[in-house]
């Protein structure tokens, strides 16, 4: 890209395509200062011609309906995909490259689906295919585990990753309000989509995590094998006794390496108030990562919005202007992934929360704390705190770490009780 | 760089320099995977051939005295420069540059007095001078700012940058203890040198802030213009009262665009608990900045230690041996450094803090606030909590936002009432 002024085809004008209008419009001279080069959009992909919108697109933009406007018209140098989903954005990603257009995304959903594929293709035509929009809006940390990382080796990385389900999460514990009201609240605030199943289910955290599996090891991790575990169900009441004992519940999508095999999982977790992931609120993002040199570092930033997600695709952009020839889309030599050697979820070892409903009468809590014992769940922490509901007490226990598929033996078998009035809350302790 | 193995002449074997070999030789097979090349440390340059060290050099690593054996040995690709100290460091990276190697340096100090000379010479031979090193350890800052919000203008940036100050302000805090204490323990947990004076007196963060103002502005701040206050003077009794208005005292660098001037400083400020950079306590180090797109964004990790800065310096020998050709230095594509246009910190407009050591007798506070009522300073909270100490008892004022000038003026005039009975401590708030 040796011209004066770089030529962009942009897919999509929603919430991240306007936000990265007016970032080329509000920042044009200081670009230029660090580029050397303009960025013009030429052509835009819309759904609708005539819709009303809130931010017009500039005038020297053309509006098209056709795919094949970006990706055949030889002055558009990068394409940027915005338009998210699965099969379009992967024929306008494929289209592109084969035409020699580097991309840039932000889709994490078709990264995580398709990105093996899109990432040979990509390496074949020795060309950029970028995704730092992808996760965790404007924080740099496909970058940062692309490069800044890339001598290290990964032992954890644990993140919020969903701004939306952390908003829900946080107004539910600052107002002890339940889910739905919460989840009514980031809707009105524009947070959450009128469909929030993506969000609130752990979906879209999960292809987050997918991306950053990818990054940090090198290996494809399937989304169908990873354990997810959404929000909708999270009840106030556990989150009030969390915080009684020290904790803030939390959406967390998280990859662990041990031996060589990676333990990963989207679930919302306890985690300690003094935890640095504690602190991330309301819509923010944030990724805690622990490499074998570098040790713990975190990044925290907005997770979504016009802007951020928009200056994300911008640092895109210009890196693929700076760097000419030389594409480093996953991290690493060859762009071929491998399966991930997979740890089995069930042999995850951490200390666990659970609130059983027990009848309230003499002998129970000794018949539970016994089957946790015969399965090595040794027990911190028990609280009955709340006065008997009619004759269903809550029983609160915390434990020492114990391993995932011991708990799930001894909560089957303890559920099976005929003083266990409802299914027992379980949550894992980071 | 096209051949298979990039060969390394480091300069300095001390913790970071030991700390890179240590991470060359466990990720070894990682850095291959990730870089197609092997890199290998040919030379170090050392100031005692005979020394005892605990880490011993690689095996096939020749030690020597002389700097001409990195300048000009053609067999080395790039250098590293983890010596320190400005002439004899200078000295290493211009003869490096001009033998038309790539200089890697964790060197703030011969950054923040030379770096526009360096930096010009480097771009004249189109040559790499990275520094990811020389802020914050590990934490890739330096990448983040000339890459990742390169499309960004940098509203404020607020940085923890000394992990030695910060590790004795915290604890001080948590232990209630007097500086010397503290700075004893930081220097047995070798936190802090034997001479500790950089980093209690603020001038390593001072260093470390010239560099992020030339990243994130593309501008010369002269150190020498920058108002710089260290910790030395800190007394835990104003820790216990700023902890009990609900704030920590924090080492903070720090600089704001106000209408295109930059407005810039180090000193010990009041951090409000809630506050992201409140919760950053021992050793680590962070930076909080606001972007005009990506809108608040943090990065914590810890800012000094072998494997951690060695991380950093192994971050940029990756980065320039990807890169192959285009070098960017500054994050401009004019290496020519601007001088800053600068706001005067007097200008500075922010809470404050004041404890005045006053007589105790009537009609003192009277006469305090009327002198800060006539400099339009307005005290939000006020508290006279000590019993008298003979005759002298300590009074607390928290501010509404005022203007520094105001502030010295005020103070000026305070403390040549004779009530007062030792120089009014002050701080400003976050």
């Amino acid at each position: 890209m040796q011209h004066q002024t770089i030529t962009i085809g942009l897919a999509g004008y929603g919430t991240v395509g306007s936000g990265l209008v007016q970032i080329l419009q509000n920042n044009r001279d200081w670009i230029r200062k660090r580029l050397g080069k303009d960025l013009r959009i030429k052509t835009i992909l819309v759904q609708d011609l005539q819709k009303a919108r809130t931010s017009v697109p500039p005038p020297e933009t053309t509006l098209t309906l056709e795919i094949h406007d970006l990706v055949s018209d030889p002055d558009i140098d990068i394409v940027v995909e915005l338009i998210g989903g699965l099969d379009t954005a992967a024929d306008l990603i494929i289209g592109s490259l084969k035409s020699g257009k580097s991309v840039v995304t932000a889709n994490k959903a078709l990264l995580a689906e398709r990105g093996p594929e899109l990432f040979r293709l990509a390496a074949e035509r020795n060309l950029g295919l970028f995704y730092e929009a992808s996760v965790a809006g404007g924080i740099p940390i496909v970058q940062t585990l692309k490069e800044s990382l890339a001598g290290n080796r990964i032992k954890s990385l644990t993140g919020i990753l969903n701004g939306t389900a952390n908003f829900i999460l946080s107004e539910m514990t600052s107002a002890c309000m339940p889910f739905s009201e919460a989840l009514a609240k980031a809707q009105d605030f524009g947070y959450a989509e009128a469909d929030p199943t993506l969000d609130v289910e752990g979906l879209d955290a999960a292809h987050k995590l997918t991306v950053l599996i990818r990054l940090a090891h090198g290996q494809d991790y399937p989304l169908s094998k990873l354990p997810i575990q959404g929000i909708s169900a999270v009840d106030p009441y556990d989150i009030v006794r969390a915080r009684d004992f020290g904790y803030r519940i939390k959406l967390i999508a998280q990859v662990k390496e041990k031996s060589g095999a990676l333990q990963a999982g989207v679930y919302p977790a306890l985690v300690p108030v003094d935890h640095m992931l504690a602190k991330v609120d309301g819509p923010f993002n944030a990724v805690l990562l622990e490499g074998n040199a570098v040790g713990p570092i975190m990044l925290y930033g907005q997770g979504a919005g016009d802007l951020p997600t928009g200056s994300a695709v911008l640092a895109d952009i210009m890196s693929l202007v700076t760097r000419r020839t030389e594409y480093n889309n996953t991290g690493f030599l060859d762009a071929e992934l491998y399966p991930a050697k997979i740890l089995q979820p069930e042999l995850t070892v951490s200390k666990h929360y659970f609130r059983f409903s027990v009848q309230d009468r003499p002998g129970v809590l000794s018949i539970i704390s016994g089957i946790m014992g015969e399965r090595n769940i040794s027990i911190a922490q028990v609280v009955q705190k709340q006065e008997p509901d009619g004759n269903t007490v809550p029983v609160v226990f915390l434990t020492h770490a114990a391993q995932l598929q011991d708990v799930q033996a001894a909560l089957q078998e303890i559920d099976q009780l005929s003083f266990i009035k409802s299914p027992t809350v379980h949550y894992s302790i980071l």
